[in-house]
C-alpha cells in the first residue's frame, strides 16, 4: 500500500497486541528512515530502543505514566545528537563548535524529520504508533534513565507495536486554514468561525466541554490541557535541560 | 510504489524540469500530510506557498541565493504556528498561554513532522525536493518577506518540482552507529573509526579535503561548513527572531 493510502486512514494507536516486533523489522525500518535528508549528511540524531520491562518501568514516570510506555513492545526515544559528530571531530584534529542553541535546532530538526519518516514507514508496514509529546516536558528524567551524555537531548518518543484497537479517525482542519498563498494572511473572526466549526460541533468535543463545565472548546486547551502556567514552568525545565546537556554554551 | 521502496533510492533534488506542479496535486499532498499526528490535534503549523517569480526573488537572499529557490516551480515555507490557535482562543473567551519557549518547541515539532510526511508523500508521487537548512539562519528576513505575524516562526523550507537530475545516492552511517539498545552507549575512538570509515574513504570526500588544504574531513565541517563562529552568531539571530515573534515572553 502506498503512503498516500496509509495516510488517509492512519490514527495513533495506544493498544498493542502480544505479537512481537522483530528486531529484523525494526532495524530495517530504522535503516530505511536514515535515508531522510540530514544537515551536511551528518545524521544529527540517535535512537534509544527500549524493550526491557525494567527500562519501560523506569521511563514511564517521565511520560506521566501513560499506559502505552509499559504496554508497547518497543519504545523509541529519538534524540538530537551532536555528540557522535563532536567526538568524531575531536578524534580528527577538528574543533567542534556545536554546543550552542543553533546546533540544537539543527540536530532537533534532523531528529524530528527522521522520526517522521520512521513513523510513516512503520505505519506502512502495519505497525501502530503513538507519539508521546511528554518527551519535552520532563527531559531531565529521560536523560537520567537513558544515560544520555552531553550534546544529546531527547526530542521525541514513539511507542510501537502491532495494533490492538482501531479508534475513530480524528478530525482535521480544512487545508485552506493552514495554507497561505504567497504571503501569510492573518485570521479574521469569520475565518476562525469557518475553520473551527466542524471541530466545535463534534459530539465528543461538545460532551468534553460539558463535563468539564466550560463554555467553549478552546477553554479546554487553555484552562486544562495546555495552560499558561504549565507552559511557562515547562519552558524553564526544558531550557535547564538544554543547558545541562551543553547546548547553551556558545 | 511503497515508501519503503522510495526511501531506498531517494536523494535531494536541486534541478527541476519545466513541468508544472499542479495546484490540485499540491493541495492533495498537503491535505494528506495533515493527517500526521499533532499536539492535541491543534495542527500547530502553517505553510506559505511561493509560486510567483517576484516572491521567489525576494526569498532567495534569505537562502544565500541557492539557485533552487528561483528555479523550483514551488517553494514551501513551513512555520511553527501558534497564531491561528491563539486567535481561536481569543475569539472563544479563552486566554492562550502560548507565547513561551515550550510552545515554540511544541509547534516546531508539529511543523517538522508535517514537513516530513509531506516530503515522503511528494517523493512517492515522483516529485523532487530539496530541504533548505538555511531557513533557521535568517528567519528575520523570511518573516519580513512572507509577512509572518507574531507566534509564527519559519522552521523549514522545501523547494519542490519534477526532477531534472539524478544525483548519486549519498552515503549514510551504519544503523548501529545511531541506534542504542536500552541505554546510550558512548562512542569510543574505535567506534568512531569504524562508523566513519566509509565516509572518510569516499573519493569525493578525499578530494574535498585535498582541494581545501585540510587534514581531515571533519575539519571541512568545523572550519568551513559549520563553524563555531557562525553557529554562535546564528544562535543569537535565531533567538532574536524567536523573541520578535513573541515566543520568549513567558
Amino acid at each position: 500500500m502506498s503512503l498516500l493510502e496509509v495516510m488517509k486512514t492512519r490514527r495513533s494507536i495506544r493498544k498493542y497486541s502480544d505479537k512481537e516486533v522483530s528486531e529484523e523489522l525494526l532495524q530495517s525500518l530504522l535503516q530505511a528512515a536514515a535515508r531522510t535528508q540530514t544537515m551536511g549528511n551528518l545524521q544529527l540524531y540517535s535512537v534509544v530502543v527500549t524493550r526491557s520491562e525494567d527500562m519501560k518501568e523506569r521511563l514511564a514516570p517521565a511520560h506521566f505514566n501513560q499506559p502505552m510506555v509499559r504496554q508497547a513492545p518497543v519504545v523509541l526515544t529519538i534524540c538530537a545528537d551532536f555528540r557522535r559528530t563532536s567526538t568524531w571531530c575531536k578524534e580528527r584534529k577538528a574543533d567542534p563548535g556545536y554546543d550552542n542553541f543553533l546546533s540544537f535546532i539543527n540536530a532537533a530538526s534532523d531528529a524530528l524529520l527522521f522520526t517522521q519518516t520512521f513513523s510513516s514507514l512503520a505505519e506502512e508496514a502495519g505497525l501502530g504508533l503513538c507519539y508521546l509529546g511528554t518527551t519535552v516536558y520532563m527531559p531531565a528524567k529521560i536523560i537520567e534513565v537513558l544515560n544520555l551524555p552531553r550534546l544529546v537531548m531527547p526530542v521525541a518518543t514513539l511507542t510501537v507495536g502491532w495494533p490492538d484497537e482501531q479508534p475513530a479517525l480524528s478530525d482535521r482542519l480544512p487545508v485552506e486554514s493552514f495554507v497561505h498563498s504567497e504571503k501569510y494572511r492573518d485570521y479574521t473572526p469569520l475565518d476562525i468561525d469557518r475553520y473551527y466549526l466542524e471541530k466545535e460541533q463534534l459530539p465528543q468535543n461538545k460532551h468534553f466541554v460539558e463535563i468539564n463545565h466550560k463554555e467553549t472548546l478552546a477553554q479546554i486547551f487553555t484552562d486544562i490541557r495546555y495552560t499558561r502556567r504549565d507552559n511557562e514552568a515547562l519552558s524553564t525545565t526544558f531550557l535547564d535541560a538544554l543547558r545541562q546537556q551543553g547546548f547553551l554554551e556558545g
